[in-house]
């Protein structure tokens, strides 16, 4: 089965690999990649986005540049430490030809949906804004799209940028609250199952091997990435978190999820946190299970995951 | 090692167990007990503490009564299907003969520890608004006691009332950062590890049968509490929440804890929620580390915990 997908992503390293998966991969028709500050600024993501493309030899993807930041907090510098101050691991990168889509990422989405109802899945892989957006252009997309899924947020394993946020989240907490509460069929990829696939410098190697220049680019910048995962985290090696969510939509069977109830918290200590009510558990009160039933990934094959990104780019 | 301690509690099936040990434990001078609302209102907990007191021969340990209600919400109704109406699953309740003390909770605890500077640890299994309001009467409290142990709060286990809450600090959050926060030296012993331990029927019929009188009302109220916990969250067996507090001053060793730094959360969907930065541990800002260092209770070998339980008491 053949899956067509928008691209939402912030390129950062990790997104750089799930760039090239959905360039690349058989069973993935990208219609485009809308791009987001986050991991860098938005004018780097769209610029990482083209030179992405480019090096696959798939110029004819269109890229649309969307949200500069956030939707209603101030925005948070970019972590520049961990994705290097050009979103690639400061490794040197070639010109860049192609120019993006005149329209904003979420007239994109809207625009790509209402050609395609039914047919078109979301994946987004940074912080939500151009989807909050979309959604604002036009609430009913919400029925128009396949299905939506987002690599953010954490249910039971804790934070990676504050004790209980992951970064998407964090980063824009009120678009998250918008987006995994819109009511369409959603999916969350979040710390629980992408912390427990781990690249190996080995992995990298293969992958380097297969895709020429743009495997250069992916294994240099890894090694950047690398490095920050060794010295903050002590992990030898990389969690490919935006590839995890094309191996869930491409290999479902790999992960485990439950459907449930999502909150996002907005302010506060916990401000940018997924609450997730399972479907069916009672709690004190009903507030935490009002919201649309989504789905979360719960566990995972790390191993197989970490193959199949491997195996689908060597 | 002996240890003196002010036990706060609302009494409650767990709670119950948790006293009888107190009152029974060769290494633990117990000075009194506090009482507050939470399993049940707070003029139950005193009557059952009393009760609890007078069963075990003890009549001469003070009682005195405490928190009606939250420091600053509003409260939310006692919970009468897992503790009974009358906090011990509803059995037939022999007379109570003694009297409180006339002093508040608050007020004992400040006397008390004043009478014995650095010597005394306050243990409090239920919400903490009696802590919150000694502070209130004598803030130096806290270099006065010999340390705190709060049953209560998750770190990773997510929540029992809430999906990331546990019921003691969702009761009185405001009251719950207060004392996490105030700087005094400080255990807390969360669902992390009392969700490790579960008490079966075998170990309640030891009990049973070790302590007369005292052991039928534990473990007729007990069985009240299994159905609870047979039909809400499929376990058989009852986890002893507030004698793991006990179990973590006696036998440290059965332990594992962090150091780190507390918040809670008093408002919104995370209400109730203890954020945990570990000790060292780099988050994208500072703010969540910039509370005193605490310990928290991250595992536990559970299965010696419910057998120090049922030895102490069989």
């Amino acid at each position: 089965m053949s899956h067509s997908i928008i691209f939402d992503t912030d390129p950062g390293v990790d997104d750089a690999q799930a760039i090239a998966i959905a360039l690349r991969h058989p069973e993935i028709e990208l219609l485009g990649l809308t791009t987001t500050y986050g991991n860098v600024d938005v004018t780097t993501a769209t610029h990482n986005a083209l030179l992405l493309a480019q090096l696959a030899g798939r110029d004819d993807v269109p890229v649309a540049q969307g949200a500069a930041g956030p939707l209603v907090k101030a925005r948070h510098p970019a972590p520049a430490h961990i994705h290097g101050a050009n979103g690639l691991g400061d490794i040197d990168l070639p010109e860049v030809t192609g120019r993006a889509d005149p329209r904003s990422a979420a007239q994109f989405i809207v625009d790509t949906v209402d050609e395609r109802p039914g047919e078109v899945t979301l994946v987004a892989v940074g912080p939500v804004g151009n989807l909050a957006a979309a959604l604002q252009l036009d609430p009913t997309l919400i029925d128009k799209v396949k299905r939506v899924v987002i690599m953010g947020g954490s249910i039971r394993e804790g934070g990676n940028v504050t004790p209980v946020a992951e970064a998407n989240m964090f980063n824009d907490p009120d678009a998250a609250s918008r987006v995994l509460t819109a009511g369409w069929p959603l999916t969350l990829v979040g710390l629980d199952v992408t912390h427990r696939c781990v690249l190996s410098e080995s992995h990298m190697a293969r992958i380097a091997a297969g895709q020429g220049e743009l495997g250069r680019v992916l294994a240099d910048s890894y090694a950047f990435y690398r490095d920050f995962y060794r010295e903050f985290l002590g992990i030898d090696g990389c969690c490919p978190h935006d590839s995890c969510a094309l191996a869930w939509l491409l290999r479902p069977e790999l992960f485990t999820t439950a459907p449930g109830h999502l909150n996002v918290v907005t302010r506060g200590e916990a401000e940018g946190q997924t609450v997730f009510a399972p479907e069916g558990r009672t709690f004190i009160a009903p507030r935490w299970s009002q919201t649309p039933l989504v789905e979360a990934c719960l566990e995972v094959d790390g191993d197989a995951v970490v193959e199949w990104i491997a195996d689908t780019l060597a």
